[in-house]
């Protein structure tokens, strides 16, 4: 007998139907043997509109108070969910994230799980019951309401599974499973029956978005196995494990692609040290999140810097390019908010030489320039004009020999 | 300075403007030199959407389920309430019934309070902040979330005001107070400047809309003066406060109409000991509220036991009155669904003969029939046709010198 996590997204609840489809699939797995602990978004776009109202209300929409409307979003899907558990024969009960135990810091709508102490969730299990728990939400060190954040249920369906020691996490939601590509822009994309942890969170870094990196680091800490997998067709899905040293390893697994992102670049720099870290330490105090960065040195003791931030950043960072610019001596701040990126993924990388020059070959033979290059030990990325970032995963896909047959 | 609960109900918080002018009333309070706590119900019409959600997916709809999910109604309208007051300039934190230490029986979708611990609002409170605590709502002694049952906002605001020792609980709603008859009913009708506890419960108890019997009650037993009034027009309202010997008091403040009742008469009932025990018990055992009942015996031996209840009972009520008709060796059970109840309700009535006469007197002259009577000190109830009801409340408001000059 084991003892599955299962969390169901927006979608996966968004109306009475599915709702009651939820139950029932819950209902199989524990007539399988299996105990079971539900963990619950909000209905479909339920969230959405609970910030449209604080939008009316309130132009400053104070983050505590944010929380707590917010958290109503679970309320009702846990609520819903547990009743038509019951309508199956299957008792149940539902908690919030406070009555769960998910202690948080106090940063609200962005909230850090601190501790889990899920003691009602182990009682609710040995006396038999499927514990439907509210995700996305926690109760802070100070007894207020926190949510977690960008997929903060996720997050709580990963930490609860760790601290019950789950057997697997299984993560519910449109999509049938992680793709080798996104489906949408490659028509040919496969289904990944496994991907390990370093995959996917590479993957999750880089633009796929059927996980967010931040739960599979917390999976990956503690052990925990993930299925992603479909409420709508319930066939198996992906899973995310542990790599496993006996086997093969495909040498690239997926291609993701990004357009989120937009490039500034400081020109004119002079070579010495201290200067990028001026402008970085300016950056993070600002809040900027930088994502690529690369720095090129000429011949003539200058050096260029160019660095990626989500387009919502870009014009507050380039005015902290241009305040530096002087600071530094830099001569010329350039934006580029037309690109996009793309990255192969493999586990297998580290070991097969050859990867790199295949990448590049493949985007100059379709005409596509590259702009900027990073590389980890299992990812390559290349910033390429944003209108060829399609052309660029499509030809990747099949020259790396992805392709479905 | 004084402390002041202000308790506001769904049409008071029912969209983004309504929920501004309400904080707007808060900020104006608490610059006149008050403490202010404030009660809130869900928004408008939003419970009963929950309600309706709910019997979508679920036919049993389990009572704890169903409390966890109504609950999440006051939560969106109080933190709303709070980011409002937050814009207003005023600090405020919202508190869910079990943050503000409402704790209740387990008996859900009509919790009874066992205890109040409002630690965190007074804490707020010490802090200067206006705590916004969800109306409706509390924790059970087994630690899940409860709801009041109807008109539990009020029940929660009088219950604050009672365990906060405050100076006033103030009930918001879309009405300007307590009237002298249903407005709608008649024209004529005046805003009673002040009513006592006892003809408020009265008044409660026989039709009148304004305030459930449950938080007068409460109300009078813990001494809070309520003062009713709308959060509309914001003019003063109704007090609701201990009656005060040393002032004259009116005769008859208010008349109210109630046609939510049926009628049930047994006759040929043998007039001996024990024969009207058993039909009460086994209704009672069924969960049947009998509100009116009037007996009278003939000279025959035999008597008519007639009783009301509310109308949605009246099937069972019947199928009960026939069980029991051949046991205590009855002859016939009537149904009367086109009934209503008139009464008269005020204080003076006690020192006061002839206002049954002029009641009498006044339907007789109007044609209007009289089924069933009954009395308190304080009022006197007649049962009608429902058809002649609103005729009877007018003509007995003019009698009565209620009449608006």
């Amino acid at each position: 007998m084991a003892l599955i996590v299962q969390k169901f997204g927006g979608t996966s609840v968004g109306d009475a139907d599915r709702i009651r489809a939820v139950a029932d699939h819950v209902a199989r797995t524990r007539a399988a043997g299996n105990d079971v602990v539900v963990v619950v978004s909000a209905m479909g776009k339920f969230t959405d509109d609970l910030i449209h109202l604080a939008d009316q209300v309130s132009p400053t929409r104070p983050p505590r108070e944010l929380d707590m409307l917010l958290t109503a979003g679970e309320r009702i899907s846990m609520a819903l969910v547990s009743m038509a558990l019951s309508d199956c024969g299957v008792e149940s009960a539902s908690f919030t994230g406070s009555q769960a135990g998910i202690i948080t810091d106090t940063d609200h709508t962005r909230a850090k799980i601190l501790e889990m102490r899920p003691d009602r969730i182990r009682e609710a299990l040995d006396a038999g019951l499927v514990p439907v728990v509210a995700g996305f939400q926690g109760v802070s060190t100070e007894r207020d309401i926190t949510t977690l954040g960008r997929g903060g249920s996720d997050v709580t369906a990963v930490a609860l599974a760790a601290a019950l020691k789950a057997d697997v996490c299984e993560i519910y939601t449109d999509v049938t499973g992680v793709f080798s590509a996104d489906p949408r822009v490659v028509s040919k994309a496969r289904r990944l029956a496994k991907v390990s942890f370093d995959e996917m969170m590479e993957m999750a870094a880089t633009g796929g978005r059927v996980l967010m990196l931040r739960s599979v680091e917390f999976a990956r800490r503690h052990g925990v196995p993930l299925h992603v997998r479909s409420s709508f067709t319930w066939e198996p899905g992906t899973w995310i494990v542990e790599e496993d040293p006996t086997m093969e390893e495909a040498i690239v697994s997926a291609i993701t692609d990004d357009t989120s992102e937009a490039k500034l670049t400081i020109d004119g720099v002079p070579d010495r040290p201290g200067v990028a870290a001026a402008l970085f330490r300016k950056l993070a105090d600002r809040g900027i999140n930088v994502d690529m960065i690369v720095q090129n040195t000429g011949t003539n003791g200058l050096t260029a810097i160019s660095f990626t931030v989500v387009r919502t950043d870009l014009e507050a960072a380039r005015a902290t390019c241009d305040e530096v610019k002087d600071e530094i001596g830099a001569t010329l701040v350039t934006a580029d908010e037309k690109i996009g990126r793309v990255s192969l993924i493999g586990a297998g990388m580290k070991t097969s030489p050859g990867v790199t020059a295949l990448m590049f070959e493949t985007l100059s033979s379709h005409g596509i320039n590259i702009e900027m290059i990073s590389t980890s030990s299992i990812r390559i990325s290349c910033v390429v004009e944003a209108a060829r970032v399609a052309d660029a995963v499509r030809a990747l896909h099949t020259a790396f020999g992805l392709d479905a047959a």
